[in-house]
């Protein structure tokens, strides 16, 4: 009996539609980000499970897929582990791989397992799906793509600047308005450190991300939850009330934090890095936004995240610069930063708000009607041309009804339909059907030929 | 303690000089095949175990990697089964998923899946990695990508005359000179039935392979081995013996086939063939070879392999007409055609030949030496400015030694480095360095901007 076709849960099939509106957006920052000397890399599917594990938490090591053993899968458990079935240390016998689950790790091991090959600074990109076993829901996939693109070994801000134009150049070619929110780890543990709590710093930001949503009297009680004292709460008001444009605001931090040595570092960082941007000039806009955290714990100074302005939906590009990513694997105070564009949510932003161009270049522009074995014979060698010419064109395979070839020119979104008969063939003519406006013309192959250029 | 990084046995991180080379393969194939109409699909890296068991022979299944459930992963191994600790059916049990062993089986299981979706006939390509847990060894990896192009749904012979243009016109394009083997599967058919075997095809075609090899007598040896009566082997020599070119060897075969309906089928299958390729014309050499077998058992009509001319190397490209892919997952009779391009080959063969170009598009072709906050600051905007042009430029983000400098712009082979100090921030020149012949010069934005186009 013939089984039922389908495919995991969590992962998508992509038809030839939706694969050209993907390619558009990587081939799009691709470009981007060779304009700004980065190079591709890749790296393999699997990692060694060790390369992975304790990576990304508790919750991230459970969402690893693990890759069965080859062969005798178990001959590393003992009988009597095997007979005691806990299944958390057997899984890890039976499974020495996993898949990758993000682009970070994987570049962090092959910097230090080739940074004898590397010149430094190191600008590479790279663009691969990463495996994740989450619950799969709307928009939440357990396969899917991350483009990464970092520098490291640099600790200049300029790094940070060129991601920002990055961001700038590839959203505005993509067609979408986004907001670049800009803050810095050193900022937010000098004003931890400003007002008393050192150690609280992920607990302030967490409690500030919420201002907008449930305003600053509750964003107080929050705090204080968290246990903030309240003399710490009474210091953090004049941050919380920062007034002005973003280099107003800098200045009223610097304020606060002149006591706090990390944080001056920060400010000071801030204040280069929003001077960049204003030197440069950008399409987007650019703000400091404190309450800005982002969770993974690996970044030490400016942190980054966009939003599309058009449309509701959370952030569709992020990241950071860390000072001590290859640490884990042996290589110390190597400093980077980078950005990572989500391919998918960006996808649906520009779905929904219809920025997709119609990229007929990509698919069939002429397709060749075959009535049968003489008129396909006179055909071929006029499809060679065109092909030669550089043209995308088809001729139907079959001499089948005509109905059937144009219903095949139409669902391919092909524009011309070229018919050739016996007229046709005695005056050496192709008679061209325009499928978008519906007109039949008769034209030589060269007055075709500037048709299709023009 | 540090972890020393490394990665699984069979799998490979892709430097930047490297995914050049692998992009220009990718990338010349994927516009060919656009050319010819053919569009664009993925699959998920993970398909069901379902789909994939059974679909590549007892070897085949052995060779799949297979995915750990997640979370509770045993939870449908009962006690009993557990603790008698038989790993064949234990796996199948603990993984529900695989990783994808080639593209043609998700290639018919999306087919069958979406065919409500499709328009037939139905052209795509393919280009993703695929696993297999074979034992590593040079040129065989256990992740490697393959390039499938295949038209299902039209049993025209037009669509092996396109997939024959799309290997001369691709390989031409890649540089490399390629011999091209055809042969047909209804004819070897004919030949058993011919010779009164028709049960031994195979037998006979895996002999006749080794004429080459060990000689027409050692052939005749082994096919008394493999079981064919010597009658029919004295039958069988007629075909061994065919001379002459491609149309006067079908003519011969065809007085040996001419009882054998199937191989009869075959033969005016391999004329038309060879006479579409005659009507437009080719680079490459096309050639019917009677001994080309191909293992996979799906094809039924057409058989190709491409080959190297110039290095030694097995099948670089290969495929065949199949009349019934589709009917394990429940449709039947659908025909399709396709071939499949060995990426890691074709990269092998063109490495030892040279075949590279020099791809200095997608790298940097401008660096811009920092000398400093000053001489940065007067540096940006010209940097913006070529890069709104067009042009791949970096600047180097630290003020660091010139000879860190010019060994990054060596490195990454950037064919110009521009030096602004204080004369030319003074004249608004740029002096420009051709890193290939040494030679320093001074040009204005406009000029320089001009000898990068030209």
């Amino acid at each position: 009996m013939a089984q039922k076709p389908g495919i995991p849960k969590g992962t998508r099939d992509f038809s030839p539609e939706v694969m050209v509106k993907r390619n558009f957006i990587f081939d799009t920052l691709k470009s981007t980000f060779q304009k700004y000397g980065f190079q591709p890399i890749e790296t393999p599917s699997m990692e060694n499970l060790s390369t992975l594990m304790g990576k990304y938490g508790e919750e991230g090591d459970k969402l690893l897929f693990k890759i069965l053993n080859s062969g005798d899968f178990s001959k590393k458990v003992s009988d009597e582990e095997w007979n005691a079935r806990n299944l958390g240390p057997i899984s890890t016998k039976i499974c020495e791989k996993g898949l990758r689950y993000d682009l970070t790790v994987p570049f962090a091991r092959y910097v230090v397992q080739h940074r004898h090959e590397i010149t430094f600074p190191f600008r590479r990109f790279q663009i691969q799906p990463v495996w994740r076993a989450d619950r799969p829901q709307k928009g939440r996939y357990r396969e899917f793509y991350q483009c990464d693109v970092d520098v490291i070994g640099s600790d200049s801000l300029l790094n940070e600047l060129e991601l920002f134009q990055i961001i700038d150049e590839g959203f505005d070619k993509l067609g979408l308005r986004v907001l670049v929110k800009i803050n810095n780890r050193k900022v937010l543990f000098g004003i931890a450190e400003a007002i008393g709590e050192p150690d609280k710093m992920m607990d302030i930001t967490i409690a500030l991300d919420k201002i907008e949503k449930i305003g600053l009297e509750k964003v107080n009680i929050e705090l204080r939850d968290r246990g903030i004292s309240d003399d710490a709460i009474v210091k953090l008001q004049p941050v919380v009330r920062l007034q002005g444009n973003t280099k107003e605001k800098i200045e009223q931090l610097a304020e606060v934090l002149k006591d706090s040595e990390t944080g001056m570092h920060g400010i000071q960082e801030l204040k280069t890095v929003f001077d960049y941007i204003e030197k440069v000039g950008v399409e987007s806009e650019f703000e400091l936004d404190l309450t800005l955290a982002r969770g993974l714990n690996y970044y030490t100074g400016t942190i980054i995240e966009v939003k599309s302005r058009d449309a509701k939906m959370g952030s569709i590009c992020g990241g950071g610069r860390y000072d001590d990513l290859t640490g884990i694997f042996g290589l110390k105070d190597v400093s980077g930063v980078g950005i990572s564009f989500g391919a998918d949510r960006i996808y649906d932003v520009m779905e929904d708000l219809e920025l997709f161009p119609k990229t007929s270049e990509l698919s069939t522009q002429v397709l060749f009607i075959n009535f049968g074995a003489e008129e396909e014979g006179f055909s071929l060698p006029i499809v060679s041309k065109l092909r030669k010419e550089g043209f995308n064109v088809e001729i139907f395979p079959d001499s089948v009804k005509m109905k059937k070839q144009m219903n095949y020119a139409n669902s391919k979104n092909i524009p011309y339909v070229v018919m050739i008969g016996s007229d046709e063939m005695k005056n050496n003519l192709l008679s061209v059907k325009d499928m978008e406006n519906g007109n039949q013309e008769n034209y030589t192959i060269e007055q075709f030929i500037e048709k299709l250029r023009s």
